[in-house]
């Protein structure tokens, strides 16, 4: 008989037929059921779960789970719901990786081509041209230098950018001035005219981004944000924004999502509000790696070591 | 006695102390005056001028001209303005290359991710993500293989579009599909879900995008506009817009700068409209290029076979 692996979704984000295909035609030694289906009976059979976005109620139901593969790179809201021992693999998938520093590219081009002060001349009908600044005169730094940052980083210097990047730990990347630790974080963001956060969603990371943050960047400079939303204190960020400290934010991802319809963020001139559209998971490849995981973990108890959840981190 | 070189400049624009600066610190064995300051007794001696946008009468006023060099890269303006036997040099700065460049990738990024599409949704306030389309599957095309097509091709093959290109004669550029002719124009559009023109305004390139143009693309994709407002027929892109033939346009020039106010461009909610920023002139880099042009006609009465503009193509 073939092992039983569920496959858990959010409830409210329905089926995904098109992940459910992919891993089952990549993992066809394994009996792989959506968990709604699943005979109640056969539940404590499964020893590997395959999750798709936040599921803590039909994790509570697995309970002889040693392994849960996450289709996400964030697993801030699996943790919880997973116990201590049940191992965690993220997803560490190179095309997010080329996805996500696609995005902070076109984001940044997005603030230093000034396109939104354009648009808002365009709704006036004002023909007024600002200078030009050279993509080496503009300063971008990136906090979370995991492989997501990484890569941004590496995209944002090979086209011209002076970038840095923050991470907890030291990092070295070439071409990139890399900070660290509490004391590293200020330097970066005070030499910063774009700022692109990056950061997983854990204890150490809430409100990383508050008033002191945005005191410490220069007046006039931007944030994106492409990591989680409680990494930012919104109304520290408002009140930025509406100083004229910060000139503008874009914003992918919020503490309650969807954004909620009488948030200040929708109707802000200053913000660009994008419905977590930046780094989505890609089926063929993310359902790939989410298989071999399985299968390895089936076969020998682990996984690689780099998509192993460290609890302690959170990440 | 240093010999006079009239500095000229569109009277509408006024001066521009910071460029005339630059060219006489770069010339500093001539003496440069702005034209309104010239004793018109002095309008004969000059053998060279510079040029720094649209100055027809302040030219023709000029009667012993050897050489008229360009601060621009466009010369359309400058061309009849200019007796035969006049050389006419234009600006190739590979800084403006750059910039470009940059720009094409830039605006190019900005409808590759769907950026009017959220910016509608959010004034909507529309949590509602779409598909990403990977950079290997958007195809874009250039039509204008000079030296700006040519670095643009380059910048948005590395990014990893697939990318392809057109021009009046037959080109090669590694990674990128050249296609040439007017049969060639056809095949570069049908298969170009951006195109990004890069043309300049000659009598052959007048209207080049058209009904017929517009209905070879494919349904749904969309034009960018860096190279001259004239070789874009305005109603058939409106036609084409308003029908969902084309989805988006990001126009830089027009027919007539600045846009008029009551052009239906600035309220049209699948047009974008920049106030011809995307390649201004750098002035450090353009005054060291003039002013080299410069020194070597009046030594030598020649200037780089590569800014030299030939009258017959218009460029």
């Amino acid at each position: 008989m073939k092992p039983l692996v569920p496959f858990v979704r959010d409830v409210e984000e329905g089926p995904h037929p098109e992940l459910t295909a992919a891993l089952r035609s990549h993992l066809p030694d394994v009996d792989l059921i959506e968990h709604a289906e699943i005979d109640p009976a056969r539940l404590s059979e499964a020893t590997v779960a395959i999750v798709d976005g936040p599921s803590a109620d039909q994790l509570a139901s697995l309970t002889n789970l040693g392994l849960v593969q996450s289709t996400w790179a964030g697993v801030e809201a699996i943790i919880p719901a997973v116990p201590e021992g049940v191992l965690i693999a993220r997803m560490v998938d190179p095309r997010l990786a080329v996805t996500m520093a696609e995005a902070a590219l076109a984001w940044t081009l997005y603030l230093h081509r000034d396109m939104p002060r354009y648009a808002r001349q365009q709704r006036d009908r004002t023909w007024l041209a600002h200078p030009l600044v050279h993509a080496e005169d503009r300063r971008v730094g990136i906090a979370g230098l995991g492989v997501l940052g990484v890569a941004a980083a590496r995209v944002l210097s090979d086209h011209g950018f002076a970038v840095a990047g923050w991470a907890r730990s030291p990092k070295a990347i070439a071409g990139v001035s890399c900070f660290h630790g509490d004391a590293g974080l200020e330097r970066l963001l005070e030499r910063s005219d774009i700022v692109i956060n990056l950061l997983p969603d854990t204890d150490a990371t809430v409100a990383t981004f508050d008033a002191q943050a945005f005191a410490w960047m220069p007046h006039g400079s931007s944030l994106i944000n492409l990591g989680r939303g409680p990494t930012i204190d919104d109304d520290a960020l408002l009140a930025a924004l509406d100083s004229g400290q910060l000139d503008h934010a874009v914003l992918d991802v919020f503490d309650v999502e969807p954004l909620p319809i009488d948030h200040r963020f929708w109707v802000h001139d200053s913000v660009t509000v994008l419905p977590h559209i930046t780094g989505p998971t890609t089926v063929e490849t993310a359902a790939v790696i989410a298989a071999s995981n399985v299968r390895r973990f089936l076969a020998t108890g682990v996984v690689p070591a780099d998509a192993l959840v460290d609890r302690s981190l959170g990440y």
